[in-house]
């Protein structure tokens, strides 16, 4: 199973499709096949695996797969329907599938008479797709919220001046963490103050292969010339601000991550809905005092109401500081009854529509 | 000196004299003696080891010590003096006394014959004497600034509420650094909010051995059963605003470490006078928005009027983070000419009244 999570990481990080991977093996635990999900369009990691096997060569194996085998026929069909016609005898995943349209690939092989066993290394899984999942699991994007600022919390000096807080580490870290999004956000006061290009580039400003979708929320008007009119991706405008509305317009539209870009009050309003899953805090070892804060009213009046987060991961990216935080108690992953087993689990989600295309 | 650094660190770290080791090597580098110094009043480190010897052992051996040997009379008599006396012929140190009334050791010692060698391993012992060496040069405590806030640079809720931001961890932490320094700084608006103690305190309440003196500035007027006056030691109080003048009276009173607690209006007044050696900046994983923050204005403008620091240590205490910063260009390191040598560099500093005692 770790071989199959390590091939499933070669897949596009962005994309609405998980990624997965999967091995065929024989009876002694040889590995026949290898597969990989190459994203949206292109074979699922079983068929592609099953792909590399002469006819019939896949008769009396096990199949091990990092997410349930789909039951869903999309651009591609199921891949529960593939693996009983190739005669595997055996099923190994690690995650079920929380997919309303494509999950109930566990109880169609077992139907055929293959054996099934879920939750091998479930949670190495789990982290592994938890932005997918998460999704999944809500109808909406898997929500990154970004900003950077001095040590005592500014975006920005008194005067607005903002460039540059971070050094060149921290800021193509960004642009690496861009492209693996599906769509970037941002509040029309952004782009009215800092005409942003919201493009993912490279450090000689050249621009990287994935490029997340613009989408630009408020009632202001966004100029013709606006920077972001350039990208690559036609932008999305929303005036909100129901934002919940807006991530399941972008859900629908096949986006999964959203990266959250400021400013302030965009960034504010998000965690005031509770619709943040990470938080990517840059902090620059600076100080710049004043009224310009990274993050504004999140309508916190007493200590007991803070919003608590976990630290994640902490890392120095040249002079800089990249903190990576969750919400304390994820709102996004609902809890799931004692006794249900794994493949139980998504029947207490809510009822979304969600495939696998 | 390697040797001899780790018998200084044996010293107290808080306390108007340096912490200082010294061993007695014969010719073959057999080490004869060890010492160190134990705080004020207490025998200097060469004279400790020294005392370990019997008369007339030393004849002929070298002394190798952190600091150079001070030729000063306090409470004790002047190393330089006791190491010729005792017929040391090489005294080898890493670090030249800054102090004006105790520098000169190493001119009185060659004047008797003696070999003399500075600036071994100087760098490993100016970085372990740091705090007290900007003291001696610049005359006046070296400041540790504090603060505790949220992800989002908060001290506190919109309503005030605080308690507790930081974990048990991170609060320890303070204490014991609470005790390694001599005074402990805020301003009258932090006793009457939230009426401290003051106190460097254990886990379970009870007071550590060393206890910081408490130091209150401003202009308010201090409640008779405020918590402060019943800190073992008597509260200094300063109606400011000149922060120069008051680190400058408690220099002349033997502080020389000062620790910075708030509030904001006290931190921020030191940030702007730019009187900060060091900063603690203990940032817990929760996010409060509104207008509390940990630090207030700092007369910083523009971007290019930034305080850009450096980030020396990050650290995982419990949930929360500790980042350690420094000013990027210490502004209490005076610049040596190219030329001077290590040994030389102290007649650049003023004119400061500095001792031993």
């Amino acid at each position: 199973m770790r071989r199959a999570l390590s091939l499933a990481a070669n897949g596009p990080a962005a994309g609405p499709n998980p990624r997965v991977g999967c091995l065929i093996v024989d009876a002694d635990g040889t590995v026949l096949a290898e597969g990989w999900h190459r994203g949206a369009g292109t074979a699922h990691a079983e068929v592609d695996a099953l792909a590399h096997l002469p006819a019939g060569a896949a008769r009396g194996t096990t199949a091990i797969v990092t997410l349930e085998p789909c039951n869903h026929t999309g651009r591609t069909g199921p891949c529960s329907v593939a693996l009983i016609e190739a005669g595997v005898n055996r099923v190994v995943y690690a995650v079920s599938d929380p997919g309303h349209a494509s999950s109930g690939g566990a109880e169609r092989l077992r139907a055929a008479g293959v054996e099934v066993v879920g939750g091998v290394l479930a949670a190495e899984a789990e982290a592994f797709l938890a932005d997918w999942l998460v999704a999944a699991r809500l109808g909406r994007p898997f929500v990154t919220l970004k900003w950077a600022s001095s040590l005592d919390g500014r975006a920005a000096a008194a005067d607005g001046s903002s460039r540059w807080i971070t050094g060149i580490d921290a800021r193509l870290d960004v642009h690496r963490r861009r492209a693996g999004s599906d769509a970037i956000l941002v509040g029309t006061g952004t782009v009215l103050a800092d005409d942003p290009a919201l493009t993912a580039r490279a450090d000689d400003g050249t621009l990287l292969s994935a490029q997340p979708i613009p989408v630009v929320i408020g009632t202001r008007t966004v100029p013709a010339d606006a920077a972001v009119r350039q990208h690559p991706h036609p932008p999305l405008f929303y005036p909100g601000p129901d934002l919940g509305a807006i991530l399941r317009d972008l859900h629908a539209r096949g986006i999964r991550r959203a990266f959250i870009e400021g400013g302030p009050g965009l960034a504010s309003a998000f965690v005031t809905a509770g619709l943040v899953d990470e938080y990517l805090v840059y902090l620059a070892p600076t100080l710049l005092g004043g009224d310009r804060l990274a993050l504004g009213d999140i309508g916190v009046t007493g200590i007991d109401e803070q919003r608590r987060l976990e630290i994640d991961h902490v890392e120095r990216l040249g002079d800089d500081l990249l903190v990576i935080a969750r919400p304390r108690a994820l709102p996004s992953t609902p809890t799931a009854s004692p006794e249900a087993t794994a493949a139980e689990t998504r029947h207490a989600e809510p009822a979304r529509t969600e495939t696998r295309t």
